[in-house]
């Protein structure tokens, strides 16, 4: 199934995308998709509906970020071998977690909006998963229990943020609109293999990346497992899972974002974004 | 004024200490202490209530994290150079800005729970800043505009996970219960200067850290500001400005919290806290 969350900024409403690919109001079964309607069992039920019993929505509304009341927006570091060689740096012998701002969350195709200061923006596209039930202390096996779906993440980051002003990456990853997520929450019985998914970005309809989930390092049933050593992870937690090859950081010369450019990119099965470079006033 | 949450786990209701330290309901006037209720204007006509009129609370309720809502729990790193040379670090030119998980808030005398596998659990006293509505961009002269209060904060760590397991810190940072937050969120214009105030730490008895806010490398106002810049700080996000030095890391030889150490510590005149080690069984 595919759930989204459509509306202004701050008054989204749940609905999901029917076969069609019409977009339909769930408002009248769930509040929003956050806490315990992420419990992958109550996805399920929620998925029985009989989605031609379900409001339409007309128009082309706003669509927010696919998940709320996110706790943690937890990223993976270099966790695509041809990105870590593109960076100059070294796959880690363990993954790399940071964390993101949940306040960079927005909808997937809100204007990216560059910071004041910034001369580095730059993009990366990166499946993200979405925390269904507390997770703590899980194995590998049982990692995926607590998965409630998938989304297309784009890890926006200051490279001068990041690494030119004093230690910890979250000062270039956590700016405002620095984390569109979305456009649906796929959930995991739609996703066969979520290491076997392409995934692309575009600038001004140029291709920068073009990669796939088979060559993340660190897998998803891995980084489940390895983060609830470290932390509880919580309904509504999203974990980046990194980005492939392709950013401007490791073009030679450097390229970054700048007003008015255009980002696409997009996760196989999981839909696109589409973002307007703006400087911030 | 000094504000509390109190009752069980998750369940909390908002409340106050009056004069006489008696603990006083404020659930018949604010629904919690988060959001637009942590606005200082807020904050203020809530203290012209006539605290006689509020229903006292009787016994000695559990204590809760002081602040509700919170969506960034944003730490400082060295911000003491004592403490940065206790570590065999130095003083950073811009500050370290690193985050714990949201979900390591807990109550001021909840048990610290000693994560499975962890060897080298330290603690840190830390003056904690809650920030009471949006700041983007501000300068230092009005980023006091900003805060709603102050708050004794422990910044649990874990040193092995921090430092031994590849980069970012937020690793040792989070596990559950690593962030003992309150008791009290004390007003602003009860703490006459942030950069004047004593603090201690005890670990059985014995005095460990015994600083000032004076040592303070970045002060209160320059990171309010400082981190405005990076990102927008939302009311109910928590800053945690650094420790001074006395943590266990430093110390030849190192000592590091085991299940039944008791830890007590206090930044002056915003309350104390008292934690007995478990370990997560």
């Amino acid at each position: 199934m595919k759930f989204v969350r459509y509306g202004a900024e701050g008054a989204e409403k749940p609905g999901m995308i029917d076969a069609s690919g019409q977009l339909r109001d769930l408002s009248g079964h769930i509040a929003d998709l956050s806490g315990a309607t992420l419990d992958p069992s109550r996805l399920a039920e929620i998925g029985e509906i009989d989605a031609s019993s379900l409001p339409k929505v007309d128009g082309m509304p706003r669509l927010g970020p696919c998940v709320a009341g996110t706790g943690k927006f937890i990223c993976i570091g270099l966790n695509y071998s041809d990105h870590a060689a593109e960076t100059g740096a070294t796959v880690p012998p363990e993954p790399i977690i940071f964390m993101k701002a949940t306040s960079a969350i927005c909808g997937p195709n809100d204007n990216l909006v560059i910071p004041r200061g910034s001369e580095k923006t730059d993009w990366e596209v990166e499946l993200g998963v979405v925390i269904g039930k507390t997770a703590k202390y899980v194995s590998e096996d049982e990692a995926m229990d607590y998965v409630a779906g998938y989304c297309t993440i784009h890890d926006v980051s200051e490279r001068a943020f990041q690494a030119e002003h004093s230690g910890q990456w979250t000062k270039g990853k956590s700016a405002d609109t620095f984390g569109p997520t979305g456009p649906w929450l796929v959930t995991r019985d739609e996703v066969a293999d979520p290491q076997n998914l392409g995934m692309w970005l575009t600038v001004n309809g140029e291709k920068m990346q073009n990669g796939s989930t088979r060559t993340m390092v660190y897998g998803v049933k891995f980084l489940v497992s390895y983060l609830s050593r470290f932390m509880s992870l919580r309904p509504g937690d999203i974990i980046s899972t990194g980005t492939p090859p392709g950013v401007g950081l490791g073009m030679k010369p450097q390229r970054f974002l700048k007003p008015g450019d255009v980002v696409e990119l997009g996760v196989e099965g999981l839909g696109t974004q589409k973002q307007t470079c703006v400087a911030d006033t």
